[in-house]
């Protein structure tokens, strides 16, 4: 039987595979995932499981509402609920990624923003890219991984943005989430917020005081988003 | 029908192509051009399209003096008008490359010159890499890649050097530009920056107080490219 | 005659290759062994030999007790007797890797606690990784290497948990030993290890202040390793 | 007719490409030299050669004493009166090799030796790996790579050591030479040299109160070294 969800198996599986090409993951560190929010059906990688031993046949399919496995053999990422929420929040979202990347995870363990210093910053992040609080000791003894997309909503709640304005988001103390259209998308984000906290993360150590005027961070983020775009080629 | 610019658009292929070989770049961050001044023509790399999925023919062709596409059906990148600044300035500049590479940036968004601390710099930079200043919010809000090429210009002619003395700057916040005699050498030099300016942030960090003598700067760019260079093997 | 340990030869050797694999060495400058408690006997990396020089049969087999070569023509590593007393000390581990990686060794160098900053070092370290104390100068002239394996046991006892809840050691002034319950999972660890020492490096220099809430640890080290731990896939 | 060089002008062709593997150097920013001290003669890389575009045929040998071309059609390195020094005064040295590697040019601009902090250091040099004074005007004015030689044999010189205990130095604002008894274990220390810089600027960025007690640095150094030597596999 061939499953209705073999495309966004494919792209997740994609995704999944990107993170490791760009370096953003080792090990099982990360997971990515896509939605088919028409069948509220969410594909994901599957836990613990090394993304070289991994085929899109691997992906697991759960109920976005429930996080109730439907199709697949293997446990489901146990990041899942982090991203259900997400998704749930959010019908333009879809696909969600999450890794350890060192630059990010960096920033989160110190508990930071990371800061627009620059347009290659600008041409993605409409903003500094938040981290959010810490959860409370309650909040991680029950349903931790469903608290942390909820600490995620709360924090990009605050930011009063449409929520692919900003497509990423750093939880404190523990690392990247990011988000897009599409897998490849999200994955595409979680390889840029790698590299913008890196350069964020240097610029800092050589002046603190480094700031990006907010016309800069305006005109970048427009010429590639706004309404008049004219980066890139048209799209047919 | 073959392009008359066919050998300047494989030219200026390879060196976007350099770019990613240099690890300059990734997605779509950077672009190498070159320029014929007897046509007044100009090659350049189209906008947004990753250098994977690119050939040679996909280079687009525009009018020097006016950015108008005369060859080519994809739009040209959208940093062109900059490029044009520079070629319009200076007919000793063959090629130009821009990227976002990390140390570079990383200088850019700080705000400050990339200093010159040893004979690495030397060789290739006859003095400080200079940081631009910001544009104003006026000069953003109209012609905002023609105004940034100005601004260039501008830092460029404060030397009161040959242009091709120091073949190299950086604007404040977002990156840097390199040019040379072709789009080959300007891609060299864009890698070159990134180390120099690499060894110069970690320099800063060990000792804040280094400094180069002069005549040691004088020694080493006089031995490559003074009347009597004698570096390299003799010019046929 | 094949080898009775011809299995654990195997899983040393390809433990040392993952060592290259994953940047941990350089040259010569690290080496994986592994047990078998039953026998007695660990097999380990000959001293001084190119990984890429080497097959699995070069392997040495040592009695545990008194380091003696009972199969292989080659030296063991200069390092064993410091295997050894890991070995003797604690029938669960069944692999150990010492390598000069280089943040694991700059806290080494730096005499510093790798300190517990985020749900990285969390999945698999139960608390911060320990610098041993320096050895006296008496413990540096005799048996220097079966010493630096006593200030080990010494650092680990002090701990007062099971000596997997920390798979993982930094010797002062020197660099990083890791062990697991096979020589794989050592050498895992000596990634893990390795970039978990990167992720605090950079934290440090970005917020000194840096410091994780104690339920996240407990929360993040149980989910993987406890008693309900639902990480990854069900165990057969 | 075969080159008397021809063994040497492969080994010497190869410690050039062991640069390149090792990443110490990109373009024709290093070179390798041997030396037939028998027969007074030096083999060293063509100047400003890349890399990829050299043979072993391309290897240019000069005489130790005068400089003087005596066979290749390519100029030699411009560095060579520099290697001449240091095969002048010392007979033990039988490779000499000079890269722009990344963190020994960054001790070299900011004008510190490389101090001796773990054993990956006391593995290989006996003590701090000095920083050269600077040349003064008058020593760079003229013969400048000779005088570069010679504050090298000043600087080692005052370390009163075997020319061998520390096989490197760094020339202040300009980068390190390393020697061996050959051009391949000068190659090798080059890399080891980079490596201990990074290590070393590292530990001094999280503390810099950092040391190594020198029983350690002799205990190591005496292992790999001594009379009593352990480490490695016995000479045949």
């Amino acid at each position: 039987m061939i499953s209705l969800l073999e495309e966004l198996k494919r792209k997740t599986y994609q995704a999944n595979l990107e993170l490791v090409r760009k370096n953003l993951v080792i090990y099982t560190w990360g997971n990515a995932s896509g939605i088919d929010h028409s069948k509220g059906l969410v594909v994901i990688k599957p836990s613990g499981v090394a993304y070289d031993a991994m085929t899109w046949q691997d992906m697991v399919v759960v109920e976005a509402d429930t996080g109730r496995v439907v199709e697949g053999s293997l446990r489901p990422s146990s990041d899942t609920p982090t991203h259900l929420e997400l998704y749930k929040a959010y019908p333009e979202i879809g696909g969600v990624v999450h890794t350890h990347s060192v630059y990010a995870t960096v920033f989160a363990q110190a508990g930071r923003d990371i800061p627009a210093l620059g347009t290659t910053h600008a041409d993605y992040f409409h903003g500094p890219i938040p981290c959010t609080r810490s959860l409370k000791e309650t909040e991680a003894a029950e349903t931790y991984e469903g608290n942390t997309g909820k600490v995620i909503l709360e924090t990009v709640s605050a930011l009063n943005q449409p929520v692919l304005a900003v497509p990423g988001i750093i939880v404190k103390n523990h690392g990247p989430f990011t988000w897009g259209k599409d897998p490849e998308e999200a994955a595409c984000h979680a390889a840029i917020l790698e590299k913008v906290a890196e350069m964020a993360f240097k610029t800092l150590l050589l002046n603190q005081e480094s700031c990006l005027p907010p016309f800069i961070l305006e005109k970048h983020y427009r010429r590639k988003h706004g309404e008049h775009a004219y980066y890139g080629q048209e799209k047919q």
